[in-house]
């Protein structure tokens, strides 16, 4: 930078020097996680307090900055990198999506159109094609990625306002009351407002009453609103419980309802053969998402998304400036007509490294792990006659509490969560408190687990 | 990947190996952009026919990804690196912000709640003070980074219908008939229909017609709809021209209206002193956005949205599951309040090694640069007798023609394109095709702006 004619941009050299020193930092830092405690330990403002208030006029040395890193930023880092996450869903971003992001981060590519990189579009709708095949959904569906489920879903309910007609009013969407928070914010997003969302109830084990939903919908067209869409979860957030999809279809068939399936989280385990069963009725669904960053070792974001209508989540969002017309062939896909944002990443370069680097194969070994390790902890915690499970297992999830009152629960969460040593999350089921357990992590092994249980156990008593 | 006992994740030792080797394969793909052609000459449906039809069953060797990128994907790749990139934006994924990114993937953290990494949403907070500051906005801007301009845009919709009041009905927005199509795609967005985004006629320099607009708010409000927000434009896509931000701003007032400002590219000229004034009067604005990821030299994505009613926006989008309910103390801010989507990238570590790197005066100095290349760039269009400038150049965009007709130029874009030398893109202003010329990529110098200008010359002759 001190050149008289100063490089533009940081000279090849130079990147290749922090480059390495980067590497080596990330390597050194993944290779132990768990030196740090899971849980940040920082108090609010304590980050901001170390940071200069103005920026930087003059250039400052890239080793500084690795220095702040480490010293500024890692004390604040919730490490979901460590083996003993075990909150909300816990996730990997591998060694080879990690990679993936560095290249795409590189190319810098704007996939909006087919031309402003033919390799991006095309890559994507590639590699959206094989996680369909290891999903086993139908090859009419076709895939786009976006940024999260939440935007999925917005998409998905745009789609279903879409397919509903212009000029339909009242509309209601039905999900149940397990449904994941994103589901109801697709509705305010699209200007439902929130009572143009039906929550439905649930039986014992947390999956939609199909028999409510029917009602409520009859009811909603007898009272002369307009039933467009559903909205069924497969591992619902927090139970992981399965809606019984075959029968939310029959019912979305019979009153030309939009079906759309969030298995954001659940749906990696159906790569699995003994778990396909999980998607019975997906095929029939108009819309579908999935999550590669939750639990197929992807860094975040990267939420894929599959419609059966194309064309009406098209007509929902096509808006072709002038700027953007191409004289390009109409048999290519250009991706910003498919969505509301025209900026698109390089994401499918991660997935395609991930999927590539362990094998189907190996990607099924290891959430087979993670269902097994899941419904161990789930038998330590049914042997012991001071706790209780609440909630099936189907997968890697386990809702379970003390036998005592809530905020016995609530100190037991804080107290296990402040030791640094794991980090779980709860939520709330037929009014009471429930402890969140989930493995995910690739690097959580059943040391991890038996020294999580080890440690609830302890601090319980 | 072969022992008794595989790895979960790729080892750390070979992380080190193959970040080694790709960030030695980005050195020289970025030492040597012009070597490839900018627009990708591959031919529809190339790129899938050389990939696998099905995913793999068992591991691949990272050897094989690399080759596969270089003979698969970068052929497939229109160069946004390449230095007589001047089509759209150009925009540069600079080599801090690069590693950045890479650092964020390897946190892989998700910053939807404080909690869930307290350095995530502090140096968020942080880096858009800093640029809050670098554009002389007030310190009463809330900011937060969303993916695109478009996604902010959309927040600013919604934000605005919450603003109007819930039950208000036949809304409607206003912007300039030059606004960026995320404007009106953020109306269908939140459901007002295409008739709910009224297009605003512009005088002779593409700029808003403020006397128009009120005209069109006061028959609206006669006819009985409920104007609720205008979107002004800071440097639209086709021009770049500057819609006049104090006069709006009076009638937003007035007439109790929202006033979001999309100065997503040009906004990044605010940092020189000589160009602050096209910020005049967005003090006043009620939200505002600006893409570091389009000429701060930030990779894509990277959207920053200030807003002057930080509450209205999160009372439209805030909605806290049991499972996302904290006992963290009240004076965090959890972003997943204050926007639709959930789950979160650590987007602003590269935002801040990028600021770091250049400094704030080193910014200065490449965007000053690249409006001088922009404007001598105009200069020489203006003295050929043969080609003519349409309209002001405020920036670096430049939007000419050759005195001919349409088709004439059409060909004159495709022949300079095809040629892979340079990628320029068009619009059209008055009815008539229009070549736009942009400078943005920090690669680019004199000699390859002369290149194109000569190229250009050539094969209009």
């Amino acid at each position: 930078m001190d050149d008289l004619k100063p490089s533009p941009d940081m000279s090849p050299e130079e990147f290749r020097k922090w480059g390495y020193k980067f590497v080596d930092w990330i390597a050194d830092y993944l290779a132990h996680p768990e030196r740090y405690p899971v849980l940040s330990q920082v108090e609010p403002g304590s980050i901001r307090r170390q940071l200069p208030p103005n920026p930087p006029e003059k250039p400052e040395p890239m080793a500084d900055m690795l220095r702040d890193v480490e010293q500024i930023i890692v004390p604040g880092i919730t490490h979901w990198n460590h083996p003993a996450f075990f909150a909300y869903f816990a996730v990997t971003g591998s060694g080879p999506g990690i990679l993936g992001e560095l290249l795409s981060a590189a190319f810098n590519v704007n996939g909006m159109l087919w031309r402003t990189s033919p390799a991006f579009t095309e890559l994507e709708e590639h590699v959206l094609d094989w996680l369909r095949q290891m999903l086993g959904l139908p090859d009419g569906f076709k895939g786009i990625v976006y940024d999260t489920a939440s935007t999925s879903t917005f998409h998905a309910f745009a789609a279903a306002r879409e397919f509903a007609g212009e000029g339909a009013s009242q509309l209601r969407a039905y999900t149940s009351n397990q449904a994941h928070s994103s589901v109801e914010k697709a509705a305010m997003a699209i200007g439902l407002g929130r009572s143009g969302i039906v929550k439905i109830g649930v039986d014992e084990e947390f999956r939609m009453d199909p028999v409510a939903l029917e009602a409520a919908i009859k009811k909603d067209r007898d009272e002369g609103r307009r039933p467009f869409c559903v909205s069924a979860t497969i591992g619902t957030t927090s139970t992981t419980s399965i809606d019984p999809v075959p029968r939310i279809a029959d019912i979305c068939e019979k009153y030309k309802l939009w079906l759309h399936v969030d298995a954001a989280y659940a749906g990696a385990a159906a790569i699995l053969p003994e778990m396909r069963w999980i998607l019975d009725g997906c095929e029939r669904a108009d819309s579908f998402v999935m999550n590669p960053h939750k639990w197929l070792f992807t860094p975040v974001d990267f939420s894929a998304f599959y419609c059966r209508r194309p064309h009406v989540l098209k007509q929902a969002f096509s808006l072709t400036p002038e700027y953007l017309q191409t004289t390009d062939p109409g048999n290519v896909t250009n991706y910003m007509d498919y969505g509301m944002q025209l900026g698109r990443r390089f994401r499918s370069l991660k997935f395609w490294m991930v999927v590539r680097y362990f094998g189907v194969d190996g990607l099924r070994e290891r959430i087979r792990e993670h269902i097994r390790l899941g419904k161990l902890f789930a038998s330590w915690v049914e042997a012991d006659s001071k706790f209780e499970i609440v909630a099936p297992v189907p997968f890697s999830t386990v809702c379970f509490r003390s036998k005592s009152d809530d905020s016995a629960n609530q100190k037991l969460m804080d107290r296990v969560n402040a030791s640094g040593k794991i980090f779980i999350s709860h939520t709330r089921l037929n009014n009471r408190l429930v402890l969140r357990f989930t493995v995910g992590n690739l690097r959580s092994t059943e040391e991890h687990v038996r020294m999580a249980w080890d440690l609830i156990r302890h601090e319980a008593s």
